[in-house]
């Protein structure tokens, strides 16, 4: 899974990096790590927001940290920081020997977008896949139109729409991911 | 949806109050809005803990964050704190004219435990429910055994088990109220 900070929209729709959420970071990883999500990846081109995300990782895993909360050791184990999605596609190709195939995720629903159910039946374990988180106000569009697979918006039963995006995460790995319903 | 910090186990299995983690108002809040939730209850008896909760949501509601985030706005103004689970349900019965019926989860799969399509499926409009999530290391189990249902522990697709509460709480509004999937 990737959580990427660029390139995405500000609040008024200018394509920015947006700062790197500490605790996304640990959510994230705890909820991947739940769900068998292979690895974690935090993508910015900051170098400062780079650096910043390998420290807490390294905290958790090689220092105090590591010995104060085994848990969140363990759920860190498998992140890492990148520098753009090209990167993160170039990683996993060269771990597995595959291109990924690419899910996103989109506020509103398009011609193309596919259920979680259905997604979940396509998901081949002989197959990468790569889902693409965005912070901010979304992923660039050129992301979105290149992606292979646009999932539906999530709906709650109301019209409103504002989750945080690691409330997203949760909610998807589970449609997509989740056993014993 | 109540979310108590007291009465609640710490790290060593002790009885203790937690701290109310802010972000976990705004995100409880959002997510309960979401989902249709009703009421979100922040419980604790502390009176410091009590103070700071209100002036978040009164920030939110009426303060500057009004006109800055509207979005929060909205997702906080069913939103408010309590003392404890008693009063909670006072106040839900005082509303609605009935006692809601109690639902908890816990960590691990009890003999009485109820799966969440089962659960969903119990749902009766003309009901009220009071979902209950406990902060730090679980719920004091007084409360577990008193409740009416008592859901299945949350399984992904690995042994690991350790969500933050704010992604057991998406993943759980999702399966019990969540649509489209």
């Amino acid at each position: 899974m990737a959580l990427v900070h660029f390139p995405v929209y500000n609040k008024t729709g200018e394509i920015v990096v947006s700062s790197v959420t500490t605790l996304d970071v640990h959510d994230s990883s705890r909820i991947c790590r739940t769900y068998g999500a292979g690895v974690l990846y935090i993508v910015t081109p900051l170098e400062t927001q780079q650096k910043l995300v390998d420290r807490i990782i390294s905290h958790w895993k090689t220092g105090h940290g590591a010995t104060y909360n085994p848990t969140r050791k363990e759920a860190l184990l498998k992140s890492q920081v990148n520098n753009s999605l090209e990167d993160v596609i170039a990683d996993i190709t060269a771990r597995s020997g595959q291109k990924p195939r690419t899910i996103v995720t989109h506020a509103r629903e398009l011609d193309r977008s596919v259920g979680y159910d259905a997604m979940r039946k396509k998901l081949n374990k002989d197959e990468q896949y790569l889902l693409i988180f965005g912070t901010g106000w979304g992923l660039e569009k050129n992301i979105i139109e290149k992606a292979d697979y646009l999932l539906n918006p999530i709906k709650g039963s109301e019209e409103y729409n504002h989750l945080p995006v690691r409330a997203a995460i949760a909610i998807i790995l589970d449609r997509l991911l989740g056993v014993g319903r």
